[in-house]
């Protein structure tokens, strides 16, 4: 089902660089993973996924349920057949999304009833149907549906959202049918640390083949995810993959590896993209500045991506003020390149644990200023 | 400059097989261009523009002239450059849409002055401009700066548009300032023969290195349309490449064709494509119908483009009604593969005039029915 392996280690600190092996293939770690909300990560072929680096990507569950249905993705093969993507893919529960997108109807300890975000008919999520829906879709890993609070949520709403998030992974335990699929717990408690050790603590009793941590860079301050990570990592099992969900920028991503993080995902390189914003070692630019018009050199000088290969800035954004397609095709296909190379440079130096050396070649992942807040999200 | 050479002519018919080659390579004949109008053939990049097997592609000078600008263009090294294709491309002149898509202020036999559709600043446009333009962005094929009339002009309009087409292309060739360009003389008249065989005589003695047959599938039907050409292209020297402007569909073509035209372009690839209308031998299919909702089968089969070789129609349904660009870029890919491979058995079958296999294989090239229109345009 999955194996995990840890290559390398910081010497004197928390990351690591290991290899998570699944059906579809080997996930080289830490990992960032695109997100094809829909089956497709947006404007981009799955052949260029591929060739940024990515080794697996998520795809949402809230809104392939609805649209076009999972009976439908299983009668066609599965996930990965539906959108040409033969390598491994994780789907989350569609607990996140059923929280931030929908129009919530009631929550209890069964589980939710929200109103569909395409045709406001009345729709219920509890574990058992996370499962099933996740076991048609067929990723190679699958998340445990928990309930994700709000950002700034006080100790007794995280309280509770913890609790029944212990409850229903144990639910998803039982309801999951397939054994080719990895199920991860999540661990929710806000910026709570007894309630993140709590609910570690019970969902390791359950015995995941990998942890998520869940309900971060939803809004709080940065310096409080990073304590948050600092306190709860280390305590999860060190020999499972550790997966921060829906983060995040290059800077989060920097503490959360220091911090013994795993695995990772973010919108940032296509939504971003999409909006003539390109990441570059340096920082970001906004394509279609003035300063952009007459620049005959690539998005980023030496960015081995087919964008910068062949379009200078100037072309790039002659398409965003044109409203042509390519614009928004060049740049995500670069963003999702640099957030490889960013990953890929940060294996190469866990070894030495050479934070120094990782920051003067990506100064963008330098930390935020105090009062900067975290804008990572799970779906786009 | 620019060479031509005819490989193979149909027996008993018009139809030729030949090599048309520039400064950016060879361009095989009968040619489909497809439509580059901003510097981007929309939501495709420009190696798979290149792997559909397209020889050269068309911009276009009235939206380039606009945005950004053919100085801008020039500065940055010229059209190919700027928009990352190094073979052939053709320019028109800008006339065909002044004539359709401005809102015209004064046409003389000086030239048109217009407002810009993207700012409402007033513009004049004349063979000057239009050469200096073309001059600017490079292009290997630049058109003379006609007048084009609408399809169901009278006499009297379509004869003065022949005067000033005729006056304008000499003015165009004392203008043109490039050596390594080859400009096209446009044939006008509308659907009187006379006038078209005056127009062609006229330009014919201003020794133009190719012919362009221009003021057809503007509305006019079928019928009429191939009238005109079998009556006129005849009279255009055979040794010279021949360009049937904004044409078309399968049918067109292949009509066309047979009365001796080389070259044709039209937006119907990409423009259908971003509509979810996909082009196949049998006909077309509207990727949106539920009919499609569980065909796990690919647009059309054994079709070799990369759009055929990995996703299914009810994937490419998924990805319109989610409108997610992939289904845009999908289907234009098909559809500029499915062009190119008529035209190129079109060239394999000119040798032997086989026309009936062609409509064998090609069913949708039929003839339309006698009432319906044209629908192909010079730009998207």
């Amino acid at each position: 089902m999955l194996t995990f392996e840890i290559i390398e280690s910081e010497p004197a600190g928390h990351a690591r660089h290991g290899r998570l092996v699944t059906p579809h293939g080997e996930i080289r770690t830490p990992a960032f993973m695109p997100i094809g909300t829909r089956a497709t990560v947006k404007g981009v072929w799955p052949d260029q996924v591929r060739d940024s680096g990515a080794d697996i990507l998520l795809a949402n569950t809230y809104h392939l349920g609805q649209r076009p249905g999972a009976e439908l993705v299983a009668e066609l093969g599965g996930l990965h057949r539906f959108m040409g993507w033969d390598r491994p893919i994780l789907t989350d529960s569609g607990g996140y999304q059923v929280f931030s997108l929908a129009e919530l109807n009631r929550i209890t300890d069964e589980g939710v009833t929200f109103r569909s975000h395409l045709d406001g008919q009345y729709i219920h999520l509890d574990p058992r149907s996370s499962m099933r829906i996740q076991n048609q879709l067929g990723a190679d890993i699958i998340m445990a549906f928990d309930q994700c609070p709000p950002g700034q949520s006080d100790r007794a709403v995280a309280g509770q959202a913890v609790e029944r998030t212990v409850r229903w992974a144990e639910q998803c335990r039982r309801h999951h049918q397939r054994s080719d699929q990895a199920l991860f717990g999540i661990v929710q408690g806000g910026v709570y640390h007894d309630l993140r050790r709590t609910c570690a603590e019970r969902l390791i009793e359950l015995d995941f083949p990998g942890y998520a941590v869940g309900g971060l860079s939803v809004g709080e301050p940065y310096a409080q995810m990073v304590a948050v990570l600092r306190e709860l990592v280390p305590s999860l099992p060190a020999n499972r993959p550790r997966y921060l969900m829906g983060v995040g920028k290059p800077c989060d991503i920097l503490a959360a590896v220091r911090a013994g993080i795993d695995m990772f995902d973010c919108v940032l390189p296509t939504r971003n993209g999409r909006n003539a914003c390109a990441f570059t070692a340096t920082g970001t630019m906004k394509l279609r500045n003035e300063r952009y018009r007459r620049q005959d050199e690539p998005l980023e000088g030496g960015c081995p991506c087919p964008a910068c290969q062949k379009f200078s800035r100037a072309y790039i954004r002659h398409l965003f003020l044109a409203h042509e397609m390519l614009g928004p095709m060049l740049v995500s296909v670069h963003n999702l390149w640099f957030f490889q190379r960013f990953m890929q440079r940060l294996r190469d130096l866990i070894p030495q644990g050479d934070w120094a050396t990782m920051l003067a070649e990506f100064p963008v992942a330098q930390e935020p200023l105090a009062n900067e807040s975290l804008t990572g999200e799970a779906t786009e």
